[in-house]
């Protein structure tokens, strides 16, 4: 069996007026993509009736699969089932399971049943009902033209759930052997994508035709994604796993969706560890990235945001002296600063930044994008200097993901010198 | 003369497969809807060049104008010249001007003229060129079936400068009378989108048809967008520009690009006051929202991250007494928190927050979303308690956002009540 034929159609006044960017259409492509089948063509248009009625009839000729998405809503401007109707030529009509998803739905939430609500359950008729767990609005398909065509809420949440418990079971079932995908996806940190790519093909030129190697940015980090689309390829790919890991070793941060500071806390939970941060130029960056993951509060208890050089002096004890001789951007103050963080908060592990952010404020011999950063315990404390001049937003951010990434490879004991070392510490 | 009818064609595999969420659109949108241009169509496919070919002829005739994004870099796979000249039946030949424009570009980065950047001169016979001020790529527009095509580079920055420079110009000389719209966008702080809504038509329910209101979710601010398409109609929009400010009045927070710690940076500088935040819930989310802006250092030298009680009573002098009576999150707990960092940091004025983010910590008596802000300075000092039940990030980021309004109302001496204090501020 051939792989299907499969096209989105799109529908909102919001995606055709820049009101709203269109995060569905990748959603929807990846999680097919999951499951082996690959979306070859996306149309949008604004609610307007007779562009969705034509379009709904010009691909359904063309394709397989046609995934609508938007326009199930209760208001006038949602025409999905107005158009899907018109293009099967049949007559909107109440249904029976619409309807009582929708009265359960609101008897559920204590809202009354008013009509725009109950013109979700009118819908085209002999429609199949795509169930929705979460929201007011059913889904529905039907077979048009030999195409499957399904349609499906616009609200990201929503649609979510829908393609896990209906679109893509549906689908499974109809293109069993679309493909049995399998996928790793490796989480690095403190490698660009050509600098990864480089590293890879130097080590293994010969990448098997049956593994597909791919890169996603996700700021800081760098998602490095190995895929084979069959099960007789499992071994390639899991050979590969084992290479990358190999290559790449504590430069992979995870592989699961934590972020590098969920990471450090994992690590510093299961230690029974606490943290803390003395921020001058990263200005409570870093603490706000631990304290928005939920738990947080088992290993940070106290941070030192100590923009100005007084603060540095009255809060985490700084020497106005070292100050004076070094500067403030400079090895002696970020591990006073480290010290003092650590004595005064009772911390067992920390950070410690100061660095010119800009765009202002930069010398010739400390140009913006110098940072130095301390890291590590009273009894083994380390410093090193950085250079990243790409930018104050670009900076902080960078500067605060290394500084975590400097503790999670302490916290691993790592022996390992990440190429961020050779790469970004040279002196200036 | 009529509107013209508007599609765009986007190519790229990363559209298709998910892997880049397509922002691109979005910006030609509303970068046309200022010109008083509509898109009504747009077809997204992969690199594939009968898809691109067959595409190019459907959409020229049916549509005045085809704005093509995308395929127009070094790589083999870029194919919007090859598609643009099949679909023109015409051969692909060297363009001198483009030619001159990629060795100009190599030349002044020093790089090696070498073959992909060769191939970005070789076009379809008889294109005339669009400037590409900042890139390699030059676009490249030609009539095919009375339709404008115009091909212009998938770089997000490259294509900002090559609407301004020459898509926009070209189109408003050849549609001089597609609209002179005029906009406003208020930036407003404290009411949702369904809230506003309310109020503006409660106060003025006869919108005359010239004006166009919308909104869009900044989180955590609403624009609210008021919009003519005529200069006719100009004055009604100064009339409802007007009306808005009288009904808002400091709920507007800008209308500039700026956020509010922007807004209060400002504030701070031109009054000569330094600030400081205490911070326990928002865990540092606040300085590190003031610091991301350039030129905090003139307001800001430090910042107290105080997630436990200990730190609490360590950095800034908060009784253990007071936390014991009456439990960290309270008026007395906050009221504390700020004079303590205004003595400690020596600042004019300073917030002080500490809530219970969830998702754990929540007692019958202070549920999670539970968060008590203590603003102003040791002799003007406020303090509320606000309740929202809404998920830590979101409770962190309106906190956070809450408490630099209150700052900026503060600085602007407001006798403003704000809707939030009826709306969030009710004691539980």
């Amino acid at each position: 069996m051939t792989a299907p034929k499969i096209a989105l159609l799109l529908t909102g006044n919001e995606l055709m007026t820049g009101d709203t960017v269109d995060s569905n259409s990748a959603m929807i492509a990846e999680r097919f993509l999951d499951q082996g089948l690959q979306v070859a063509y996306k149309a949008t248009v604004s609610d307007d009736l007779d562009m969705l009625t034509s379009e709904i009839q010009r691909l359904s000729g063309q394709y397989d699969v046609l995934l609508m998405n938007g326009g199930l809503g209760p208001t006038t401007d949602d025409l999905t089932a107005d158009a899907l109707a018109q293009a099967m030529k049949v007559s909107l009509v109440e249904h029976t399971d619409a309807m009582a998803h929708i009265k359960h739905w609101c008897e559920t939430r204590n809202f009354p049943l008013n009509a725009p609500n109950l013109k979700q359950a009118i819908l085209p008729e002999g429609v199949d009902i795509l169930a929705n767990a979460i929201g007011s609005a059913v889904g529905f398909s039907y077979e048009l033209n030999n195409c499957l065509v399904m349609c499906t809420p616009g609200v990201p949440r929503e649609l979510d759930t829908m393609l896990t418990d209906a679109v893509l079971p549906i689908l499974k079932q109809r293109y069993p052997q679309a493909g049995q995908p399998k996928r790793h996806r490796l989480r690095v940190f403190g490698m660009g994508e050509s600098g990864l790519q480089r590293r890879i093909s130097e080590t293994y030129p010969d990448c098997p035709p049956e593994l597909e190697i791919g890169f996603r940015a996700s700021m800081p980090l760098l998602e490095l994604k190995l895929k084979v689309e069959q099960e007789s390829h499992y071994p390639i790919l899991d050979d590969w796993h084992q290479k990358m890991h190999a290559l790449l070793g504590h430069h992979i941060v995870t592989e699961d969706s934590r972020n590098i500071a969920h990471v450090v806390m994992d690590l510093l939970i299961a230690q029974g560890k606490k943290i803390t941060f003395a921020e001058s130029c990263t200005g409570g960056l870093i603490a706000s990235s631990m304290t928005e993951i939920s738990g947080s509060s088992q290993v940070f208890e106290a941070g030192y945001v100590t923009y100005s050089n007084q603060a540095k002096q009255d809060m985490i004890g700084v020497e106005q002296n070292t100050l004076e001789t070094h500067g403030a951007v400079s090895e002696q103050v970020v591990i006073e600063m480290l010290r003092g963080a650590l004595q005064n908060s009772g911390a067992d592990i920390g950070v410690a930044v100061s660095g010119i952010a800009g765009p202002n404020g930069g010398t010739d011999e400390k140009p913006v994008g110098t940072v130095w950063i301390a890291w590590g315990s009273q009894s083994n404390l380390h410093a090193k200097q950085f250079y990243f001049p790409a930018g104050r937003h670009y900076f902080q951010k960078i500067v605060a993901a290394m500084s975590l990434d400097l503790v999670r490879r302490e916290l691993l004991a790592s022996n390992e010198t990440p190429v961020y070392f050779t790469e970004r510490g040279a002196k200036i």
